[in-house]
């Protein structure tokens, strides 16, 4: 079908067949006001509010006050926004300037029949349907130039429901301009967000908390910069794409909006840095700290306010620790399995190259019977290159 | 509005609003014959065919060949189809006899307007709608009644497209009884299946590749079956029930069709049984022998017939190992975390109770540098509740 006359006429069609449904257009569900515990087929929020009982969370309705910023709504990000929905968050902001493709179409989320629609009104009206109970905001623009950066700021700084800051932000975009964009406005905005990224061969991918002043920033670890940024030169070729797998970026959308979860409803431990590996199914965990030498100015100012301040004994994450945390005992230092250097020579905040430091924690560390505060011990300075050589099965992988 | 490019943006918007009206249009795009790597928007197969040129996978498209059941279209299971259907699989093959309520909404995949629907034909007609490539059969009925676990049996025997039995079946399933159909077909057919599940209180889940006469089955350990029946009981009281997540759920179903895949298409090393731990972002691996006192006879009758063929060096999970295996040192063998005891005295194969062996592999356990062959040792002699005990953060979790 390509001429005018056949495409009129097939809008005069449409039109007609949804002249026939206008009874029904709205979502279908209506709006709740109230979660309820109540077990009957008809509560969306009874699984939900189960999460009280079982013990994991002791104010789950506490959701409905709280606003989350999507940034880039793909593979990962109409997921992430879709489970949040799910979940009964308050309030949905998503960005993104693209449109769906056929492409898009071995991702889960968009359908078919969404081609050719901005992805932001496609995602919201999607999410409208499955729950009325979220005030979604949509903005169909790129976040990375002048004007739109300044609109961004002012959405992040005031988008919440009460008319404050958003509660975090969610950063799913696939570029490292975007990435740089939301890692400037957080360190001015002091604004906690997650970085996510899956690599370019589709079977990596990873989830970063990051915390103005108190957590490396985007710009603090060059190599990760680096690595990004060499990559997406190589995707910029005519007649070549990154592959993607609906399997990975689901997997990546469930640990950043599990860990979102975490963070606001005051569960669990939030992972600063989880890593996958699907050759391998391996899950690495680290702590990067900021860099004193960042290029980014705020990032600098949040460090020195952050030094400031009162220390907790526990790593500042506002997260209840209603469980013990695994890594308590070596949060920011280096850590790898090493059978021949005793326990007690972990030796924490070692300088590294450009002034980042990073931890490498061991999720099983905690795993031999005699002892159970872990068997992970200090390897040696190392540079942030040499220590990522000597992760098993985990390289820093190029983003998409 | 003219031109072509205008029409045809209003007719992909009207046909957008008609589906959220009415559920399904039909498939919005045509068939295709052929997977094609050519990067254009409109293939929706090219960020899989990247795959190829990734050096991933060696041959993709194989994937139109082959069939797959999934058993039980719930949180986990319409996941599961999902991304099987949006990879291009050839078959697949719905069971559950289940409708769609309200009260699922806080899992992904299905929408309000599906509700009283049964969920297999409520899947059957999105997934037809998101790839009418692929050849889907849905089963509304109860496996384990007489009469329909023949037909069960039946299905997975003769399934596949070619007529031949499925390529694997996928256990999705809520309940001990239905994961003991499965496992009781699976080991009078010699089919290999994974079986996947979730803990009632949302935060936990696993995945576990079964391989009759090899790995054990759902029958040969019976903690496991135990933990599960105990469950069950408490969660049939009015007005309770087990919390869900759509994170946790969604994590579970990545995992099941990233195994899945890998053994499917040969890549990769695939995982006998992966945990997760949200509140933590633990991840333990494990590999179980089969039971020589295995209450079900067949797969008694298949541990005999796979200890007289030869026996590869490696375990035989008929997948091409082109990364080098993470654990192969070690694969059968107790392995724990423990600095004081030396690597060589790794030994393999320990009796436990009730003639259950269990490989606890430690994810990180080449990641001294010095060493590229496993910093795991062995543990000593273990009972499986005792060895379950000392796995940090890692319970076996009741299931829903």
């Amino acid at each position: 079908m390509t001429t005018v006359e056949e495409l009129k006429k097939k809008v005069q069609e449409l039109k007609a067949k949804l002249a026939l449904t206008q009874g029904n257009t709205g979502p279908v569900r209506q709006k709740i006001d109230v979660m309820s515990s109540e077990v009957v087929d008809s509560n969306p929020y009874s699984r939900l509010m189960a999460l009280k009982r079982m013990g994991i969370v002791d104010n789950y309705e506490k959701i409905r006050e709280l606003s989350v910023a999507v940034v880039g709504v793909g593979g990962v990000g109409s997921v992430t926004a879709e489970m949040l929905t799910r979940c009964g968050i308050g309030k949905l902001i998503l960005f993104d300037y693209d449109k769906v493709e056929l492409a898009n179409m071995n991702r889960l989320f968009f359908q078919p029949h969404q081609a050719g629609l901005s992805k932001v009104d496609a995602a919201a009206a999607t999410l409208q349907n499955i729950n009325p109970d979220v005030t979604i905001d949509a903005y169909n623009y790129n976040i990375t130039t002048v004007e739109n950066f300044q609109k961004f700021c002012d959405t992040i700084k005031t988008g919440s429901l009460t008319g404050g800051p958003v509660d975090v932000v969610l950063s799913c975009v696939d570029n490292f301009e975007a990435r740089m964009a939301i890692n400037t406005a957080c360190n001015e905005l002091d604004q906690k967000w997650f970085e996510s990224g899956v690599s370019e061969n589709a079977v990596s991918g990873h989830i970063q908390f990051i915390i103005p002043g108190e957590t490396a920033c985007f710009a603090c670890a060059p190599p990760l910069v680096v690595a990004s940024k060499i990559d997406e030169k190589t995707l910029k070729r005519e007649g070549v794409c990154a592959a993607s797998l609906p399997t990975t970026m689901g997997i990546v959308a469930g640990f950043l909006v599990q860990n979102t979860l975490k963070y606001l409803l005051g569960f669990g431990t939030v992972t600063h840095y989880l890593g996958y590996s699907a050759l391998t199914d391996f899950f690495p965990t680290m702590s990067l700290k900021p860099n004193p030498q960042c290029d980014d100015s705020f990032c600098r100012a949040r460090q020195t306010e952050f030094q400031a301040r009162p220390q907790p004994v526990e790593v500042a994450t506002e997260v209840t620790e209603d469980l013990a945390p695994v890594h308590a005992d070596n949060e920011w230092g280096i850590c790898l399995v090493d059978e021949n250097v005793p326990e007690e020579e972990d030796s924490t905040n070692l300088k590294l190259t450009e002034g980042v430091q990073l931890a490498y924690t061991v999720p099983v560390d905690n795993s031999t019977p005699e002892s159970s505060t872990g068997g992970a011990v200090a390897a040696s300075e190392l540079s942030l290159e040499e220590l990522m050589q000597h992760l098993p099965d985990w390289k820093l992988p190029p983003l998409i």
